[in-house]
């Protein structure tokens, strides 16, 4: 696994064309694209790393994750009164469909849909408290005390997000949010605004992978679905062609980072933060598809062959 | 295995409720929707169904990964070129996002895309040779000679599939067919009508699972592309509702038939023609979802939990 | 005419179905849809109305006409660089073309392309300013000093108005709005609950008229083109349906007014609380429908051979 | 008059950048774009022209007025049950409305719209009666026999006619056609095949016009309608447009024709072939509005001040 990460981290920095960083976010657009981690958590407790695993990133997207599973906790199956579970077919902060389903959002991954998400785990309590219930999830999946929320980050897309405040506004307009738009888009704004390491996000990711030694923050049944989710609906309008390439559920984050789950196997992360024309990282995506073809960890193909 | 088909076949004949026939194909608007079968064929060989298992039926838009399968045979990962990889997030048989991208439809499952996989596996021969080529396909998946095309069902639908033509005209309107549209129109409403049981096509279904003694039509990379797609795009806008409730990759037909794969160890087929919202068999999404959870055979799940 | 206006409100007073009164702004949700007030201004200065055109009414869209007269004024032929002059063919408040098109409005007649007449009369200026500058330009136009913003309609409407502030923040993530999106909305808002009476309303569309004597706020070139968008695109989702019944220019606002100019001869006022199914008046469409009957007022007819 | 005409006509024929001849129909594809023709036909009998008025041309898409005439005619207000009487905003073939509208085509000026006018005046008889019926129409509007259809460009329609068999069958498939697809598109192409001189089309186009010695092919009541919806929906999602530069009922065919009315003064036809970006006239839409502005015959401003 070593040298085969080692291998994938080398191709990638090797790699002339990483793609553009995102610039809509001021704070994240000065970002070197030519970075490149990725870091395996394995279901018998060993991790592995190459490239820059150690370093930082705005997890952004991949948060929509975190905030699913928490507002699953939190109000359980309702949520699916006021979010679908099918693809949308269009770009991750799309308004379109919106309009043509009476204000339910296609799914909890597209912008529109995890504000759905934030409001049902805000769920009446302040933005601070609930903010604060998200990181000790996190922390408690990824063992980590010190993964935090960076705050510049936040309050640079708090000032620019008009796009996120028109989706709030959107939902409010039809009563599908609970809480003020305000205290919606504060609260998205820091949950996408967390940073983690490669490291941290792949032992984060372990809640997701079905075996004995993993941390039991959700149920077999939710985490099956999770990451059902995550196949269908996880890359936004690429999300066909990443389980065409890949074969595995993934989410990917605007800041680079991508989740990818080996369901019996791994928690894997990878991050690079140049994107490609779908708003995922170019070399990421490009990582996880030499990383599934290597290792045969599909879901769509045998899974004992691999050793 | 067996009793398992067997209480799941008693539960679902004893539903009050199947859903409705699909009544804009005349020929099978009169059939009785109080109909249920199951088989699975197991890598190993040994084949288990219940219900009415051995009563035919039109396999209609399951025929659509037979296509899929013979098209890229045919021309290779060129089709790519033609049709897109994405979920729609619309019906079956919708024009909308086809004009929004010039006439590359979403998918190869969806009407539009899978006219273009059709125009794909007749590359220039006359549509008798290429139907043919078609059945000997399937009867050689299956390994079962009596596997055939109803002609009236065939001829009814060329009669009455205006929508149909439509898409099709749309397509050669943009150059995307090479085929006339006739050609191509009477080839596909033939595909559609190829007949089979829930054993045969269980039977024929067994060159997607992943394990030694299946029919090798296919190689591993393409069979795991066509398990993935059927995933993400295998029951049009009821895609995500079927990964997260089933969690197999399934391609269902408006006759009634879903055809499922458990990629490395069995083909499954169910089939009763009364149908959901979304134009998927009701009893049959609703059975594999209790086939899913007694089995444990989620792709998204352990897999060598289960015996 | 005097007979005339007498019949029709008559006719329209005596309608068991005046159409529901608009529940989405609380302050207009209780007025009593059975009223109705006619009025018209001839270019000869007399002035004749009939049934209650003496109460005062939110003239709510009917506002965008004055606000882009105004901006048209302050910015010129610029203000066609940020919004379109087709017909949008979808409903007020729609968001779907808008993305389409990259956040360039289809007119200034519909919700977001006001928005941005609005943001261009600001200019720079504060609120009260140009609101000032607004009621200025409509008191001299009516030559009537007594027309006012009603406050708490507009405290309400920015309260509730979830939609327009999606439309404004949508524009702004396209950098189509140079105020803050509280300014802009706020003084939208303000210019929305402009209230006056169907004699007023009527004395104020002079300035569309085609006249001597009439006040002469804009040149003759943009007065036929102010007249030709309220033609095409005037009734939103309707405004074929009013070309085709009424024949002449009119603009129509959700508190039950409706401004019609007949270019060379008058300005008409209507006004009845409750809605068609467009979000036009319906006793206020009904009536011009009779009225441009009656008079041959059509534009696209032959407009010496009335009296 | 004629020293506007030849102004306007040697301005256009100097002009380097005439646009492009549409490609899409063969026959038409080798036409040269440096010709322009127009001719007025005045209230009072006189028949003014300059250019190319005398050079035959395909009316195309001007065609749809005189088959919305001979279909009203025909079933009366009845087809307003099938087909709409808003503008598209959308291009003249497109089929994305449709799909929201249950093939209820939004006017009777876009191809959809059209083609169930041709089955509403087909309305049982045979093509070839029916395109008699046109023909005879359109002579008895112009007081010329030797109008008649070019056949070689009504074959080469019906061959590559794709996107019209489209919409065709789209229509179809909702019940929105009586006569079959073949039989419908088979009138509809030869109907576009009319071909005309400028000074033939005028001289046909004084059916609209409101004066005593028009030929009174229609009552003056659906005279004011069709040139209403010519003004809101006769230049495709270019209509605002035209009413805001030209502010006259104007209808547009991509073989490079117009036909506008003055509805109290003169039917004007101009012709040019190449087209602007919205497949009008480019030449032909310029010379209009020069026209308009010169002679003041907006229906939005003063009729009477010009001599």
């Amino acid at each position: 696994m070593q040298s085969l990460l080692d291998e994938i981290a080398a191709e990638a920095l090797a790699d002339p064309n990483p793609g553009s960083v995102a610039s809509y976010i001021p704070e994240l657009a000065g970002i070197d694209p030519h970075q490149f981690g990725i870091a395996v958590a394995l279901a018998n407790g060993e991790v592995y790393s190459a490239g820059h695993a150690e370093v930082p990133f705005s997890i952004q997207s991949v948060s929509k994750v975190f905030a699913l599973a928490l507002a699953l906790g939190r109000v359980g199956d309702q949520i699916w009164r006021r979010v679908g579970r099918e693809p949308s077919g269009l770009s991750f902060d799309s308004i379109l469909l919106l309009e043509r389903e009476d204000g339910i959002p296609r799914n909890p991954f597209i912008n529109a849909g995890a504000l759905v998400a934030t409001d049902s785990y805000l769920a009446g309590s302040q933005p601070r408290e609930a903010l604060g219930e998200l990181l000790r999830f996190i922390r408690a999946a990824a063992d980590d005390e010190r993964i935090h929320i960076n705050e510049r980050v936040a309050a640079s897309e708090i000032e620019t997000g008009h796009r996120n405040f028109s989706l709030a506004h959107y939902l409010a307009s039809y009563g599908n949010l609970q809480a003020s738009v305000e205290k919606v888009l504060g609260t998205y704004c820091h949950q996408c605004a967390v940073e983690m390491t490669c490291r941290q996000l792949a032992l984060a990711g372990r809640f997701l992978v079905d075996a004995p030694r993993m941390p039991g923050l959700v149920s077999v049944e939710r985490r099956r679905r999770i990451n059902a989710l995550m196949m269908t609906c996880g890359h936004y309008d690429g999300s066909g062609d990443f389980a065409f390439r890949v074969g595995m559920p993934g989410k990917s984050g605007v800041g680079g980072g991508i989740l990818v789950i080996s369901p019996s196997r791994a928690a894997i992360a990878v991050w690079s933060p140049g994107l490609n024309r779908y708003g995922n990282s170019k070399l990421g995506t490009e990582a996880m598809e030499r990383f599934a073809h290597r290792t045969g960890w599909s879901v769509f193909g045998v899974p004992h062959r691999e050793g």
